[in-house]
């Protein structure tokens, strides 16, 4: 199969669908003042952190219930106009863009904690809870929920993107930490899957179908996840080394010798100094690894040994403790707002953002060729890895106004692929496909899986009126 | 919703599809000695360990490659007859039985470790590999495959049904420890799924999709797998207590203190006093619990010391040891053959298996009373639990020439698997529903999340030739 990359449009394809006024006028009897029109909302729900800026949705429902979310499809069904979920806003890959324009259903106010079962390590969310609120919620049970991407994302976008972040080495993604599901088909009706069960294999796992699935096989309007007890001994560390190389070649073996490491993060020189700047830190500014380890006190000091031990043999500095949960607060709050560090140093920028994952082996072959392009390539970048898992993101931080910036950014991406592909990898570790890798996943899995999901898609949701436009053409 | 649980037959509906000469012929051009008629070797591929009994299917092909699979799955498409995996036999819900005739496709000669990648901890197999022969494959490498139900199951098999075993409770299930498939869908064109790294936002999850599909949506060609470092530190010993409630509540008690014990088994007295017939041992005959743990020699420690002081809380005797590797094994073979222990018990016996699994917290009610009602019907039975996982499994050994006792086993299973459902539970932890448990199902997950499979099934498969008749009807 010969795939062109370069088919991959530099700016997605608009076509928007008509919206009856029939269909806003039964919104509006339906949903009254949870219905907005308002230029202000809809543009406010037309956009996302990806680069890309099309025309916003039609309206704008906030959901208060299954039921609304029941409804709202029901009527857009009936009209064949796209419905698109939307949660904290915070997708990378323009999943919430209104490509063929419609109806945002905004499930913000969904954001109650319906039951902590902690006598079972489980939680049940709406699926507006952000991931912050969820562990503010659960605090006092002495039991957590690690899945964090940068952003304070909402559960139901973690869930429709199988988001992972810091933890995900130690602790999974959301494929490994929902249990069950609630979710609104393409007709409006409600459907269940999965128990608070640990395991099942009671048919086909429409949990871990619907996990990934970016809103375009339903929306989920209720999520139990696993939950895990809060460890008795965490330690937090930062690692410097004199080059990349080094910093990734000790993650390898980190992560060869099966330490069960909680977080094992990588920032460049250039990523710190970015970080530095926005979260008034002075950490220095080399290649530098962010380290966490859970379990009892013993547990943790062999731990920490064993990956001393090894980041000496890589020339590794000592390591820089977060002796407090507050310092280890402020390193984690660092690291997660790298992103917005990156967006900061260049005012006005846009970020295309890349997430690779190979197999830890190929860590080095797949980053540091990537990283050595960026520079060469002269266009400003950030550079962070959920290196423990083999995934890294540069982030181009383009003009959005020059056509040239996006074109060698784009190219610097294709590259960055195609190379991960070429080492067993992936085009999407944790963000998703959206609108932006449609090229890149059909290039990974081949035309044979892109027709399953198509067919799956087709069968599921006929009119494809559930975020349509995303993942893969029609 | 009210769907009735006593509308499961006792028997499976058998309807076969007629097979036309000109199939056959064509197999036999392609095939050659691969194909057999031969009504042994046909009755062969047309029983497992379910306690069913139909005609056996129309032809065998011993397929050694996936395009012999493709092969065979486009010619039987050709004439719309059905076909149906074969891996080791060793299904307890009667996924090989050819309830609408057509072709068993074996793939055990497909017996080939293809790639181990240590440096990654991933394997790559051929799908008729079993679990025993992979774990010797490996061994020189210092890792393992966890995943171990009772039978020496083929891993094709394990991702068919999505299986777990005696490890799941700290590895996780064929869920967690597959990363990519090859699959042969129901056209005969060759798909692949994933690729080896560790996670990935790669548009629909189809990996997941396929495991536990029970071979209705594809046929498995190539499976790659997670592999873990053998652990450092291993002990494995034996608990009694007074009584079987004492036993669960122990252990309800050391999940959730999230103590990473790698297994956690219970027999009941009756059944270790078939085991230790069976496997001549001498453990003592009350309810007892199996464990193993895992990790550094100080990791181990620190687990033990907590897990003995809760055994201790819950009146459990001393611990015994299983001091050497050689002891080790024989213990845990002897529960890996509780099963055919209690086959042994009652000569002639046929076994209906239940597989209920709650969440840890619901494990008490979900198993003592099941276990009173039982041993209040007469009939024979044995009990093991995953019980680290809430999952257990009730054997009833019946006299498969009795109906009235099918239908008092059946009565049985019923009552269990309706107040697993009520506790929160699942049907099925492992054994997958196949022919007995898609009235369960239903009620389990309801019409809508049913009726959502059957989509995609008539999405993949429209001329339902993928091993038809499990699951759900159509």
């Amino acid at each position: 199969m010969n795939v062109s990359l370069t088919s991959e449009p530099l700016r997605p394809v608009v076509q928007t669908r008509p919206v009856p006024p029939a269909l806003i006028e039964a919104l509006s009897q339906r949903f009254g003042k949870q219905l907005s029109l308002a230029q202000v909302v809809r543009e406010q729900h037309g956009r996302d952190e990806s680069s890309f800026s099309v025309p916003p949705p039609d309206a704008v429902v906030f959901a208060e219930s299954a039921q609304d979310v029941s409804d709202a499809v029901k009527l857009a069904a009936q009209y064949k106009v796209p419905v698109i979920p939307f949660g904290a806003g915070s997708s990378v890959e323009g999943h919430l863009l209104a490509v063929q324009g419609g109806i945002s259903i905004d499930v913000g106010r969904m954001n109650q904690v319906l039951a902590i079962h902690a006598e079972d390590l489980t939680v049940t969310v709406q699926p507006g809870v952000t991931r912050k609120a969820l562990n503010e919620a659960v605090k006092s049970t002495g039991l957590f929920f690690p899945i964090d991407p940068g952003a304070d994302a909402s559960i139901g976008g973690m869930c429709a993107t199988r988001a992972s972040g810091t933890n995900a080495v130690r602790y999974g993604t959301m494929r490994e930490n929902v249990l069950a599901l609630d979710v609104v088909t393409a007709s409006g009706e409600l459907i269940h899957t999965g128990t608070r069960a640990k395991k099942s294999s009671a048919g086909y796992d429409l949990t871990r179908l619907m996990v990934g699935s970016e809103g375009t096989l339903g929306i989920l309007t209720e999520i139990t996840l696993k939950l895990y007890p809060l460890p008795e001994a965490v330690m937090a560390a930062t690692c410097s080394f004199a080059s990349l190389a080094e910093a990734v070649n000790a993650t390898i073996q980190i992560i060869q010798m099966g330490v069960p490491i909680a977080r094992c993060e990588l920032l460049d020189a250039v990523t710190v100094r970015m970080v530095n700047t926005h979260s008034k830190l002075s950490l220095p500014e080399s290649a530098l690894l962010l380290m966490e380890f859970h379990g009892s006190p013993a547990g943790v000091q062999e731990q920490v040994e064993t990956v001393q031990a090894i980041a000496a043999e890589f020339g590794g500095d000592t390591f820089e403790w977060a002796h407090t949960p507050e310092e280890r607060t402020r390193l984690w709050t660092a690291r997660h707002n790298a992103y917005f560090a990156g967006v900061q140093s260049r005012p006005g920028c846009k970020v295309i953002s890349t997430d690779a994952c190979v197999p830890i082996s190929r860590l080095a072959d797949a980053l540091l060729d990537s990283v050595l392009e960026t520079q060469a390539s002269g266009i400003p970048y950030f550079m962070v890895g959920h290196v423990g898992d083999g995934n890294f993101h540069m982030g181009y931080l383009i003009d959005p106004n020059s056509p040239e910036e996006r074109a060698t950014a784009e190219q610097l991406n294709h590259q960055l692929v195609r190379r991960a592909l070429a080492l067993g990898g992936t085009c999407t570790g944790e963000h998703g496909v959206g609108l932006h890798k449609k090229g890149f996943l059909l290039e990974e899995t081949g035309v044979g899986a892109v027709a399953m999901m198509r067919a799956i898609k087709t069968a599921l949701d006929p009119d494809n009126i559930l975020n349509p436009g995303k993942i893969f053409e029609l």
